[in-house]
């Protein structure tokens, strides 16, 4: 009864696949490949747009080389104060930006508004410089709590960041998930409202090691390739990484297992909603669930061999006892019933 | 009627003579004339403790130093929510620590407690390699609200950074203040308290320029020196900086400027006490005054020929109405006079 | 017929099959699996010491965090002026350390000794504050001319950096060619002569993605973990990537393929020595052939279907024709033979 | 016999004297006063041309800003092998720039030429994302070896960079040397020639901490203003530190004291030549002179009380023998008698 992380998950056996069948010969190094040349065009076609994209090994990384591109040293991002970006990147965004400051906003369930942001941007509106120069907005899409920004919400975000000059950076980690719940479209998600930069995951969702920096400006491509570079973040041998991407996209498959992961948590909220201490405290959009239980009952559940987390962030309002369980395509219709019996014990 | 900040005040006449006396003829440069030497013993004499002693121009940069010196890039720095370090020095601590993170503890009028500490580290503890490290706990002697920290506290926020495995820093831009405030020695406010390394602060006393970073360990000395050095913040013609802390320590003149500047604070304090549409927010342990005023109010005061600031920072819980007035050793009565009047207007 | 690069070759089926044995069900995220800590054993077994190691997604970034290790901010890094962390990371090593200085010193294809050591450091000898502090002398093993050092050389060279305070680091990319070479084992290479960390390279040498930082010195364990998350360089899913280390160093599939690579360059080499045009500089120890070849004679080449790499480094005494060959286990005997005709003509 | 550095000398009366007079009652902090802002015309109008101006207090610290202006993170930095902020700023350049590369070209005393730029530029042309950008050419005025540059040669120098898509930095830390020397308008040897940046000396030449950064381009204001900020350089009682540009260009102060000093120079220069041991190496353009004399002259000299510098440069071609004599404004005819007869002896 694992429901610690989608990254505790295999490798989905088409993406698998598509690895192998790149196995084979020479192919030019560092992304010069054919295959590495169609996984650009494929996220054009996805996307909509045209753009610069990079490929990298980590969404830490792909986070910390997008927000680089969009503020200066000096500068600031506005994140949800729960946000990976500030919260759970070991300093990644500074490392990356050579030392811009990471200003949490505030927001139920992961989500900034436009009120949050500028309640936030307050002490540096109008700017001046003793304080750092706001830059950028980054928003997590779905949110580190699950919830998703439906296009007017980014659009109005976007709006608000325009309104201070900064740019709009989304964290995509889990952004299948957001297109399944949103049925909203790639671009309509992004660049449509206002997006400039996207960390586009897929290893959380059934790939080995899949994430791009995607930036919807080609003329940042000269910048982007340098970045990587000099981050040591452009594999040599590419193209088994780029197959991922074609498998990814081909038939779907990237939505088809984010609704398989968001149907398989809908049914482990039922289940936890059936017990009567437990509460869950907010609507799963995508695979990932929030509960409050006590310390007893989760331990009850851990002794019955579950598997998930606690989640403390700053400003905890659950004293302690959210906790996060996430599934994923792998996750079985067996483990939840498994779960529901001991819930229902 | 300038209230605006004890940095825009001169250089005491004293210091000024320093400087002159220092002026003729050769001397070797970067710090290794007498003049500098002697500075360095005076330091190690009012601290009763060896130390190694950089002198820099800015109290940004000897913060920034001073933090370099305790943190890994890695690491997280912990202070007050307004404290400078986070929100009036445009970054530099991300600068100078290569991109160490500031992470914000709250408390009433600039002092952090243990608990408030604790609320602060919840998240990082035990740490975990998602999250920054927890490496420093910097605080400001006297405060952001011009409020001091006994030695008592400095103690028991020592031992709560040193549960961490945590250092302590202390930025002491008004540090003068609060050993006229406290009556307690500069060694009592700072090793003897559990504090590594102290930003000192003159020039907002009297000085003309004269900040150093005091390291109570001798053996951090080549860091020291070399990250001052690559940060180009040695003075060629060091003599006429040190020089400065010579007359300031001169028969206590950093003690008198710091009681006349508070006896001043004291008297303008008075003054606004009288008024009934002005609420004092705090005691002034220093030179500063706190207090709440309406626009209209402080509209009123300005077109008189007042100059202050208004104060806001992060998380403002006075409606934007708390306004800052600083008085200094040049403060006259007949400013206080004249002030008292429009006031009672 | 590619000679441009090892890193163009494919995946040795054994290391494919190993990340195909690793793809089933869950197991936990970022190194916490069974495969990453079965790697790590056999990594102290293959190097007969304990260590602290990361498994890391390129070269460059596991020499840059090599290096942060080893050398302060303001440190100089010492090594060959055609070295790749000099020449070929794009700025990586000044990035991961936070902007130390990479010094070149001289030595016939790519080789330093003690004494160009020395003459690289005269002008920081004895150290002073105006200039960078002496921290590492990094070598390339096998060289960046595909030549070898001996034990006894890197023994001379760790001596060398000893006496300066310095500490010794190993950029080894092809170490497998060395470890053939020599015949000396990994640990007489390595710690034995004095290396404080190596990073060893798999990826050029049949593997698909598999970089490791080594560090014989477990006590940096905490240091290298938080380096590595915070430049976004751990893979959620690593046990895909650990598992490669296990293949590669079952049953000495490492070396056998390092010896199949030479053996495929000795034979170029045959061919390109029988030509009248064409001058072998230097005798491949590795995969690696450099020769001199005018660029009419490299034109043929190209013609014919030939794929090499130009030469051309910073103080290039081969007035720019110098070729670079590169032979990996999948150049086959049809491709040699080709090339022996085009020359033959 | 004091002939180490100029930066040895005292305060030149006119300087100290407009330093006090800036001394009493309050003036707005960090540059909006009044003495700032006629000091920031004057610079305009010494220099014929609008600017974003920054005072800070030293060399480094303007070379580090200047330079972080002109080139990216990812970026190269080309200068003169034995340039100040390549060798002797402990690395200042790569903290300001965030790890920029500062990469070496030859020239005899100190002179790149479009030739030995070219020379240095060969690895980086064209362009790849494995290696850094070049990003800036940093000439010094005068030279490290007291030599300067025409008018032409700079404009050379500077259609080289162009060609390359690089910026033009200019090291004037002896500038009014410089100016002195070619008899050139000081417009005519920065932006007239393509100088995009200068860094402005005075402290070497009188003041006691007057340097600057100047951008001929007044749209970079507000990162300049940034960049200064976050690194603590702007002192909050700028006034001071104005006053003495004020003092420095009236009357064409510093180019007085710059002529004297070479006069001083020269004369130097002759009580050398006259002694058979000691060779000068270049004619003093400025009030620097080169010789070389064997361990054993230098000894006995210093012996007779005469204090000066050996001049270790990477790639020394003077067997250890060369020595570097500075005069200044401060050196006396007797100091110079008194050097000539011994030299006699």
């Amino acid at each position: 009864m694992l429901f610690t992380s989608d990254n505790w998950g295999g490798v989905h056996p088409k993406i698998m696949e598509a690895i192998l069948a790149s196995g084979v010969g020479f192919a030019p190094a560092y992304g010069n490949d054919e295959t590495t040349k169609t996984a650009r065009d494929l996220f054009e076609e996805v996307f909509e747009h045209e753009m610069a994209v990079a490929f990298v090994p980590t969404g830490s990384a792909a986070n910390g080389i997008g927000l680089s591109l969009l503020t200066p040293p000096f500068g600031a991002i506005v994140c949800h104060e729960h946000a990976h970006v500030l919260i759970d990147e070991c300093g990644a965004p500074e490392f990356y930006t050579g030392g811009a400051k990471v200003l949490p906003a505030a927001g139920a369930f992961g989500k900034m508004t436009p009120d949050t942001v500028r309640a936030a941007m307050a002490p540096y509106d109008p700017p001046m410089a003793h304080r750092v120069k706001p830059s950028v907005v980054s928003l997590t899409q779905a949110t580190e709590w699950g919830t998703v920004y439906s296009p007017d919400e980014i659009g109005a975000l976007s709006n608000t960041a325009r309104s201070y000059g900064m740019a709009m950076h989304m964290d995509g980690a889990r952004f299948a998930g957001a297109v399944n719940a949103t049925g909203a479209s790639p671009a309509d998600l992004t660049w449509r409202s206002g997006v400039d930069i996207l960390s586009l995951g897929g290893t959380k969702n059934g790939c080995l090691c899949a994430e791009a920096v995607v930036v919807f400006d080609r003329s940042r491509e000269e910048e982007l390739t340098y970045r990587c570079k000099r981050a040591g973040l452009g594999t040599s041998k590419q193209r088994y990484f780029s197959a991922q991407w074609q498998a990814y996209f081909a038939e779907d498959l990237w939505l088809s297992l984010a609704r398989q992961s968001h149907d398989q948590c809908q049914r482990l909220a039922s289940a936890m909603r059936a017990s009567s201490t437990i509460e869950a405290l907010v609507n799963p959009a995508i695979n990932e669930l929030f509960v409050r239980m006590s310390h007893e009952t989760a331990g009850t559940l851990r002794e019955a061999g579950a598997q998930f987390y606690d989640w403390i962030q700053p400003g905890d309002v659950f004293a302690g006892e959210a906790r996060r369980f996430l599934t994923s395509w792998e996750t079985t219709d067996e483990q939840l019933s498994e779960l529901a019996a001991v819930l229902r014990r």
